[in-house]
């Protein structure tokens, strides 16, 4: 943190605004950037000048690391706006410690919080024109770390480029999401690298994704690799199940992330009196559970989606539909949450952060 | 394969070589790349006008798949000259395979052949000043290939990079190579990654080899991730374990990578009439066989260091130091193939295969 503390943010604003051009009512997730992105280098032990800078493509030699050994590392996050016009994080530092605790997984280096608050704070400022207000709406800020050092020996960079995207993002309705519950491929090993947001353990799902979707499911619910008995995750989304009033979802681990979706939608949940179970859960559960009736709902909770409700489960061939349930735990804890972070309730737990 | 079938490759030539500034005798492995690189582009579904030009940083997206979601996938190769200057490969199929298993895997389009053959043989011909003569010489060949598309949605890429990149390298002694049995970490799991060279399963290993290095070992020998009883691989290496006067090393999995240094040793020692046993080696074996005193040599095998005799491990807190062995197979196995892949012997397998 030294080098940087006293460091100023070199500032270059872009020549012109592409925000215009953007249809904010029928952006696709991810796929539209603000005019600016944050960066921060850090050479051979030291931090270099944090710098603003216009968004643009950028050189990299041939041997990074990155492309190379896949040494990259990132946060997913959302900024909002208040009916005031103020600009609001929720729950901000969790997402700091949690990008060095993947940076120290994969070897990478912490970090300083400066840097990141800071540059943070300062290209959300630069680019508040593209946060809109209301209920749905959010600017999801994309932090990554990537190792550029050259060279293909396989060993940790001695190089990185720490970067801010900013990305406008609407509620998403994805539709009626069915699930596969996963028999054979996995997310993480134990000692692995499943509780970090790490770049491999994303592309690693996309295959056995993409099995899922050709037989009609939209996502995979992970199980552990060794028995493929409890459930764990979604890959993007942890995972909730009702079975009658009770909701479960699996502990964290080094298999698991530990999604700020997922622990404060626990909060909510208890704050609300629903009661919350932390403990493994047996796909046998799920299955028994669908059969006689008590499973309720499931639902996925991540940065992206916030809740996200699960129509149905497959597991060895059979197809297990959900009933439609009035009172739904996801339905209402979705709009408390949202509400917290939109700032349009009150923030009794503290979880929102002014710009 | 279609649309490359019959395109020619454009070829750009460097202004300059850079050859005269690179000291052969002390070259570290993967730091010096040749004068050009090949580079095809995979663009919505078709591979586009391969291309082998001056080897230079490149523009990307900060956006781009590949940093975010660890797409990327890759092989390691070596070129050898004979005495008659004649350029040759050493199983090239094997690799080409092993690099589409590999993109299959990772939701990645499979390169065509012609592509990978002839952009590999093109470029190898004109940096061939490059690849020195004489036992212990090679160039060093990394293909690989990167998601470029841009956006941060968790869902593969359309559009790729394949690029192949050449390094000279020098046969190195490593010094004397201590290993650490993993007791925790692991680097792959059931119905995961393991098996392909995809770039993420090298940094995942980074931070748990940087702590064996800590404790006085160079390299880490991985174990099953669930019981951790079962020898696996050494990250960048297979693992081979002599007891008494048999060879023994893990069959290839989807956990474990299949070796071709690895399967053309066992074929070679097969031809010595060596014993050699393909089966799941248990931790507690080699304990014991290193307490008996018939633990004779570990060695590792795999392109970049051919043959890497271990001096000893340490599991559960005790070190083993393994016995100086007159006769060593690993020694023998080393000469056998390195003069095979140098062609100063005979290639009775049919494995080289000229430029």
């Amino acid at each position: 943190m030294s080098t940087s503390q006293n460091q100023q943010i070199q500032i270059l604003k872009a020549a012109s605004s592409k925000i215009n051009e953007v249809d904010f009512d029928n952006v696709t997730f991810g796929s539209v950037f603000t005019d600016h992105l944050f960066e921060c280098d850090y050479i051979q032990g030291a931090w270099q000048t944090p710098t603003i800078k216009p968004y643009a493509p950028f050189l990299l030699d041939p041997s990074a690391r990155v492309f190379h050994y896949g040494q990259a590392v990132f946060e997913g996050m959302k900024a909002y706006k208040d009916t005031n016009d103020s600009i609001w994080l929720f729950r901000p530092d969790e997402n700091y410690k949690r990008f060095n605790k993947s940076a120290v997984r994969m070897a990478m280096p912490e970090v300083p919080e400066t840097i990141f608050m800071e540059g943070l704070n300062e290209l959300l400022k630069l680019d508040q024109a593209w946060i809109k207000k209301g209920l749905g709406n959010s600017l999801y800020i994309r932090p990554f770390m990537i190792a550029t050092g050259s060279g293909v020996m396989a060993s940790p960079s001695d190089n990185y480029k720490f970067m801010i995207l900013l990305s406008p993002a609407k509620a998403y309705y994805s539709g009626e999401v069915k699930v596969l519950i996963a028999e054979h491929y996995s997310r993480a090993a134990n000692g692995g690298i499943g509780a970090a947001k790490a770049a491999g353990n994303y592309a690693a799902q996309f295959y056995p994704t993409s099995l899922a979707n050709q037989a009609g499911f939209q996502q995979v619910i992970w199980t552990d690799d060794a028995t493929h008995t409890m459930l764990e995750e979604a890959g993007t989304m942890n995972v909730f199940f009702r079975i009658n009033d009770t909701l479960f979802t699996a502990p964290t681990s080094e298999r698991i992330l530990d999604g700020i979706t997922r622990k404060s939608l626990i909060e909510i949940a208890q704050k609300e009196g629903i009661a919350v179970s932390v403990r493994p859960v047996l796909v046998s559960e799920l299955v028994a559970a669908a059969k006689d009736g008590s499973l309720k709902e499931i639902f996925g909770a991540g940065t992206a989606a916030v809740v996200n409700p699960i129509a149905g489960f497959s597991y060895q061939e059979v197809y297990y539909e959900l009933p439609k349930t009035e009172n739904s735990y996801a339905s209402l804890l979705k709009e408390k949450l949202t509400n917290i972070q939109n700032k349009l309730a009150e923030d009794s737990f503290g979880w929102t952060v002014k710009v």
